[in-house]
């Protein structure tokens, strides 16, 4: 199912352009975040300050964008004063621009523990969950974007559903390296910063969800930010209530 | 500065009830949310599982006000198609809502924390700083509240302010932690549930800033999202534009 779709019913032509553009925007700014977190997890794992400090200025160019698509959607709302699917899909907008915004603070804390390993020396342990974790949440936030770019419902599922697999997985490594720390404790403060990353990763994986919970408002009409997933599950696979 | 100000131009009668109801929703949700944290801390504090245990459970009362809130927000937009300042407080609650359910996962994660700590054994140290954070962040969080109930913009800048101490007391906090850490290894995992506790209220204090941003937003008209406190401050200083 794509865009044209929900959004045919159009008198204004100019209102689709508006429509279609923000959403271009998110999606942009969706591609750079995603960068973000990728040069961010290898940043850590190489050691490499210098990209670590470039993921931390190239913030601000975020911080930019969630402010100028905020107000995009806020132009369309006082101007076009939407209904329906419309409505939907500015608020769904103006809530993705959010956490595609946190997901990119969580890169620059990722790139800043990268920086600190980087001068007190490499943790022991760690690396290998980091680069487990990170694809995995990069996978993630790439499909959530790719659901919103194609109101793909299934795939928003899906990546709810990976979400939960993220959680088990920081658990697993949170526990292990806590089992490593005691038994080495000179290392606690590299450790730290390594736990550290593995949590601002894991946020990363939440953030990936509520954009793919979006998806979800924006097709079905439904909120579903505190269902669990066979809930999820059920309200994705009945019938859609197009263009309510 | 009070509601009626901004609002008195509304025609519809009806209008107006809506528009106050969703804020006296959004102030009664922040309520609880206040003392939830506080219960949490004390719940923590005190090593008191049933109490964090109900902190747990309460939680989905908090999903639940999210999402109803949520539905006036989405209600009022497609029904009254609100302008101007109609518009950015809608929209200002539809964001804070956002935050403040986060700041009640917060305090769920703070009870987690809290049943695990009563179970393996207190912490040797760092209790005093949860005491002390926890405090100056519930402070934040209820005076982001009375910021939003006044539109007071002053006590919203009071209130990002204080997030930058916060900020500090947390990196102090957490650096003595790590210190005693090192010194005494067998508790690591105690101080772990103390500094993850610590992050959690570090984080509620910038969902309190979120908050307070609104507050400016919704006033003044402008994004202060990603403004420093010297910039912010020169932007509550300038003359309102009134209704715009």
């Amino acid at each position: 199912m794509i865009d044209k779709d929900v959004h045919s019913h159009h008198i204004s032509q100019q209102f689709n352009v508006e429509l279609d553009d923000v959403k271009t925007h998110l999606l942009e700014m969706g591609g750079l975040v995603e960068q973000q977190v990728r040069k961010a997890i290898s940043s850590l794992v190489d050691a490499d300050s210098d990209k670590a400090e470039k993921v931390r200025s190239d913030d601000s160019d975020i911080n930019d964008m969630e402010v100028a698509i905020d107000e995009e959607c806020m132009r369309i709302l006082a101007r076009r004063q939407p209904a329906a699917s419309d409505l939907r899909l500015v608020i769904a907008i103006s809530k993705s621009v959010i956490d595609l915004e946190r997901i990119g603070d969580e890169a620059g804390k990722i790139a800043l523990q990268a920086i600190q390993l980087a001068e007190s020396g490499e943790s022991p342990r760690g690396y290998k969950e980091i680069r487990h974790i990170g694809n995995h949440v990069g996978f993630m936030v790439r499909d959530a974007l790719d659901a919103f770019a194609r109101l793909d419902i299934d795939m928003a599922l899906a990546v709810a559903k990976e979400d939960k697999l993220v959680d088990e997985e920081y658990g697993s490594a949170v526990r292990s390296l806590i089992t490593y720390m005691m038994e080495d404790p000179r290392s606690i403060s590299q450790m730290l910063n390594v736990l550290w990353a593995l949590r601002s990763l894991e946020r990363v994986g939440d953030h990936a969800r509520n954009i793919a919970e979006q998806v979800i408002y924006l097709v079905k009409g439904t909120n579903v930010r505190h269902f669990g997933i066979t809930q999820m599950t059920a309200e994705v696979m009945t019938p859609e209530k197009r263009g309510q």
